[in-house]
């Protein structure tokens, strides 16, 4: 089965240049987010200097990737709301007001696979819990606050 | 006037090597964080690719940056809660359990300055806020929970 389409390959070119999640961005993460189970998934592979102790993921990715994948879910969330899927146009752009993360174990340097579940959607506001697992294991929860961001920003 | 020791500078070699703060992490981003007017402070100048849109940073580099500040500065307040100062022997090592981040306002890609306060300190435990600026403007807002890393972990 093809995979559902990344978010992130359907925002529009002039909000595609972020470190974490744009596709214009040719040194950064990259990330691709995709509906998945009534959620979200993001597949990410860190790089072996991406340390906090040798072995182990640096906090500051864990935030960076749970809050890019929480734009992207966002917007995912925020398409579904309005009968659309993504590819249909062009996707909403969300920007985050507030993350938090808790770090509940050291995280494996290796595959991470984050999940999405939608919290709330209120007007251009969208909540989103994250579970972030390495080889099945919940290593660090995310929650966050996105607002669409506005045009012309 | 000398600046004060950066903790980052004497952190025990093992726990040296974050992608944000560790010194002997080649690429990495080798913060500095500093005592500084009862407080802390780090300055930290970004790439020009580490941008959410152009011109404006990435949230998950506002996020790594305010966690290693925020565990230096717990190594920082815990040695002065102990009489001691950076550089009076190897540094306490602190891993973030929780993090908090609010995106006040879109943060300038530009010289970013963090300064840190001492909320609370309880045993192994320091509770840290941040602010950060860029030209004297306070951007994003954190709050941490650090836990000095045990022995051997």
């Amino acid at each position: 089965m093809e995979p559902s389409p990344a978010i992130q390959d359907h925002y529009p070119d002039d909000v595609s240049h972020c470190y974490g999640c744009g596709r214009l961005n040719d040194v950064g993460h990259q990330i691709k987010t995709r509906a998945s189970d009534g959620g979200t998934t993001t597949e990410f592979v860190p790089e072996p200097y991406h340390t906090a102790i040798p072995g182990i993921a640096y906090g500051g990715l864990i935030a960076s990737v749970i809050d890019c994948h929480s734009t992207g879910s966002a917007a995912i969330f925020a398409m579904q709301a309005g009968s659309r899927t993504v590819g249909d146009g062009e996707s909403p752009r969300f920007v985050t007001a507030h993350l938090e993360v808790d770090y509940v174990a050291p995280t494996p340097l290796a595959p991470m696979v984050l999940s999405g579940r939608l919290v709330e959607i209120k007007g251009r506001k969208v909540v989103v819990d994250t579970d972030l697992s390495v080889e099945g294991e919940v290593t660090a929860r995310g929650h966050a606050v996105l607002i669409e961001m506005p045009d012309g920003l």
